[in-house]
């Protein structure tokens, strides 16, 4: 029945609604975000949602990989344009803090929000599991280039320094949530980076 | 009216809606969490909740007290039981993973929680962030002993140690969440107890 055709789902609509829904999970958690407002916001209509996502589960599952590639590709652009690992690494947690107290402390970070909300769905908890699993990687690939480079301790695994400075750093920004403030932060890289992480 | 007054708030019926208040925002958040369960599960009228909250937020801020009293008692608890600073706070810890994998990790910590997922309450806010450093300074406290018995480093304040303990378990507790597993809790304490935090 070709008159009757769907109209194609617009990449363009699925990116708006990604982008809208990463801001209100961000900002009012899992369970606090209707699906109508982010429609709303996007200006699609209730009945077309489910041309893009069958279910807020699968929306949410999606929002969770846009987050982690938006992550990644922070984290490459604070590289590229650092004369070392380790300044690049600084680089981009500077932009992390600077963009944290833009938007008032409000939001954080979207895979330790949910994270610590949402139980009960395991399709949400492995997305998680694999955005955790890509930023700890990340982290860990500049840790080792920076041990490579003499800048940081060898005796310890990058990968066991990854793990421990993005669990404090998570640990951090929830108490920056918390205490609306960076020092929790500053405080974290203070004592890991330019603490016991080095040589 | 003596005939129409209204029924004592009892302290026991209280305590009840604690507890399953912290079991229920632990489980399923704050805004997943209503009221009408817990009340239910406590026998509690809707109409008498107002007997002992003046609203949901009251309630929050109450559990999240509660809550904190809770965490005190057991580290209290850790500490009486033990040969030492450093063997009262591994106690303490080991206590809270046999919790986490009985409760098959669902739940974690309820300040971690309820931070990552509450915006737009300055109340909670505030509860969070005194049940926060009562947590912190109790740690810091037994840090201090295990300094002064010179099991840890004395280099850095127990203060700044005991912040980055706790960040990073915070953190490690959401992602224990994620993974199911005790796996980064064990490596958080073996980083940083058992390693940096050495004399």
């Amino acid at each position: 029945m070709p008159f009757m055709a769907r109209p194609r789902a617009s990449d363009e609509t699925r990116r708006k609604l990604l982008e809208e829904g990463m801001e209100a999970f961000l900002k009012q958690g899992y369970h606090g975000t209707g699906l109508k407002e982010v429609l709303d916001r996007v200006r699609v209509p209730k009945g077309s949602f489910y041309n893009y996502f069958e279910s807020k589960e699968a929306f949410g599952t999606a929002t969770i990989e846009h987050y982690a590639d938006c992550v990644a590709a922070k984290l490459a652009a604070a590289m590229d344009s650092a004369p070392d690992p380790l300044g690049g690494l600084r680089g981009f947690f500077e932009r992390e803090m600077r963009a944290f107290e833009a938007a008032d402390f409000v939001g954080g970070c979207l895979v330790g929000n949910l994270g610590a909300e949402i139980e009960g769905s395991p399709i949400i908890r492995e997305a998680l599991s694999i955005a955790a699993k890509r930023y700890r990687d990340g982290i860990a690939e500049v840790l080792r280039q920076a041990q490579e480079a003499g800048q940081l301790r060898r005796d310890i695994s990058a990968d066991e320094l990854a793990a421990l400075l993005v669990d404090a750093w998570e640990g951090a920004v929830i108490r920056m949530k918390i205490e609306r403030s960076l020092l929790p932060l500053q405080s974290c890289l203070a004592r890991l980076l330019d603490g016991f992480f080095k040589p």
